[in-house]
């Protein structure tokens, strides 16, 4: 029987026995943690070896480069060819940064607003209003970025099949519309990945704005954690034969490959993209950390070692996430309460709550010890206008930890949902 | 002889000489490399043994703090310790970055132009005219990054104290002016030491514009190649003394005493500047790379043991530094065509050269196969007015290199010397 279908009296027994069953829990005084998509350390101890490489003075050298010194701003050569096997692009349209793509991707932004990008007529801080497309449920830290620059975010919703793409096709008719993010493999936080269609469509897209630009963070192009690596298309060759060579950049960096914030990261963009970030971001730095780079081209090899080392991430992952469906599945399927997705990469599992609870189960959640994702954190301005939208980041927990977790949030979904159906 | 007291035969048949031995150089067909600051091949073999840390699990922690995830935006404590104690600052008000101090430099005026300091009544981007004091002969690359948002650059003179504070205090009375750039501790090029008074006086200032700023690159702290490591005074606790605690950062990084490029950086400001830059940069990335973070402290372990490394650094550039001084003592000063700086400590010679004969000289040295420093790059846009300041660097070649280039320059010296004063 589902809650819905209860009576008053039913749902009120229901309610008094969660509670006992939440105070138990709360008793216990727990402390964990599904708040962001941190690897556990079990991935961590899975890279140790990175650390024992470079011990060798020929390893200092790479295509004639010493890597110890100053130069190469752009990375070396040898990076970008990693990264573009990876990507499916190629190695001259790559750059390849420091620790973090999302540093990557707030610089661009940024020089966006305070120069201005290759076919801007003027820098961003000098146009009236700018906006900014935004597909929710997203990526917090996305929005926060294009949000600090004071830009209109602009949802766009999704759908199975990536971001709504007639609501893009609409919302770019507007000459200050200027961009959008998107995550298209495993998108964050829904795990959807994006159509052929939706990206084809994507590619062509005829801006008003001459500069409008797709961020395209491909954050878990190679993070399946069930089942084999699905390929991928080049989104820099589909623009380009659309003849928007010009409209995206791409993102991706090893943070879930292999250390998480002591990585290596890149962009990919058009050549003449490239040409003209080069010219601003010699301006700010001499040269990335091609040392960390060389660590990564010693250590990663190519795409199909790399793979290799997906497939063992993917066997600590996988158990994680299953772990998370399977209670889902057993404790709130059949109250019909919840949906959730199923994703098979990524970091997330996107649960979505019974409309106007989610801010509630989440602080149940957290006065029983569980820290997640804040509610409506995954929408513009964190205002998810359903209350709706809940992350789940399973990573980082053993999955003892995260059995425990998951256990208390579904209690805390139950509860919430009582509440609203009224007890 | 000097030139100048030489008659017009006599210079003619010197110019003679002296165009035969520079085809003779010429036809040698050399390739040397004075331009940059690099440090050589014998200082990145020095310090080798880095790569060697992180080889044990516990290794991995940090007060208490997984080095290999995500987290501490602001950096590992044990980081933040090392460079408090290097600068002489508190450690809670150093931020560790990443790879680059430059980096961290254009980020502080970057946020500046895009969302204002603390202090600022608006971003600088809605200033009608921002202007910025750049004491000259500087720096090239702090210039660029001001000139890059469009800044008016106003020159300041140089003395043997520092910036000539006269002039400075002058300057600040105009609200338009909202920072200035220095090296404090063997100023880039001219190896000067500010003196105390100099210092004094700049935490002293009382400028008109809220939003003063000081960028303080100290980044030659503990740079000295000849004597002892000069004791350097702390400009946040100066600053905080005239009352002026929010009007300074400081810049260091690790690039000149490990690995170019591949070190550790950071700034240093009062709490109130750090709360409020925080805020901004944890928009801009989760983290920054506290593997290499624990690199540098498991490596350096404090400032003595750092100064140990910097001795072994010194006995690498003082014979560079000598062999350039010598030289010309011996070649230029007897002809009273130039002045040079003596340091003893940084990164370059600064020579002026008879005005109006520095572009002349380094074209004449690039014929001869030896890149330099463009000529006018110390001054704002590029420009020296009397283009007399040539930026010796040289820590890159051999020494055996190096005294092939430092020849070939004073005979270009003398060539463009004898040009100007008419043969």
């Amino acid at each position: 029987m589902t809650y819905a279908q209860m009576s008053a009296e039913e749902r009120k027994a229901e309610y008094a026995r969660l509670q006992k069953e939440f105070d138990d829990l709360k008793a216990k005084g727990l402390n964990l943690n599904m708040a962001r998509g941190k690897p556990g350390k079990a991935q961590l101890d899975l890279v140790s070896d990175i650390f024992s490489l470079m011990q060798d003075p020929k390893d200092y050298v790479s295509d004639g480069i010493d890597v110890r010194n100053y130069g190469e701003m752009s990375g070396l050569p040898a990076a970008k060819r990693l990264f573009a096997e990876i990507l499916g692009c190629k190695p001259e349209r790559v750059l390849v940064g420091g620790n973090a793509s999302l540093q990557l991707m707030y610089d661009t932004i940024s020089k966006a607003y305070t120069h201005g990008l290759l076919r801007s007529e003027r820098p961003w801080c000098r146009e009236e209003k700018v906006k900014w497309l935004c597909p929710a449920p997203g990526y917090d830290r996305h929005f926060k970025i294009t949000e600090s620059f004071g830009f209109e975010l602009i949802t766009i919703p999704m759908t199975d099949y990536g971001p709504d793409m007639d609501a893009v096709e609409e919302a770019v008719k507007d000459p200050a519309v200027k961009g959008i993010w998107c995550v298209p493999k495993y998108s964050n936080p829904d795990g959807i990945i994006y159509s052929d269609e939706t990206i084809r469509r994507m590619a062509a897209l005829k801006p008003a704005a001459p500069d409008f630009i797709i961020m395209w963070d491909n954050a878990y192009c190679i993070h399946e954690f069930e089942g084999d690596y699905v390929e991928f298309p080049d989104i820099l060759a589909l623009c380009e034969e659309a003849g928007n060579a010009d409209m995206v950049f791409e993102f991706a960096s090893t943070s879930k490959v292999t250390l998480p914030g002591a990585g290596i990261s890149c962009f990919a963009c058009s050549e003449a993209n490239m040409a003209y970030m080069e010219k601003l971001l010699t301006i700010q730095t001499i040269s990335f950390d091609k040392v960390n780079q060389q660590r990564h081209v010693l250590y990663l090899k190519d795409k199909a070692h790399t793979l290799e080392l997906m497939k063992k991430h993917a066997a600590i992952m996988g158990p994680k996430f299953r772990a998370v469906v399977d209670a889902l599945d057993k404790e709130i399927a059949p109250l019909d309460i919840a949906s959730w997705s199923r994703p098979k990469g990524g970091y997330f599992v996107s649960l979505n709550a019974m409309p106007g609870t989610a801010k509630r189960t989440l602080a149940l959640c957290k006065e029983a010890g569980v820290t997640m994702t804040g509610a409506g954190a995954t929408f513009p301005y964190g205002k998810d206008p359903q209350d709706s939208n809940i992350r789940i980041a399973p990573s980082l927990p053993p999955v003892e930890e995260l059995e425990q977790a998951i256990a208390i949030l579904c209690v805390c979904l139950k509860l919430s949902a009582l509440e609203k159906l009224g007890i």
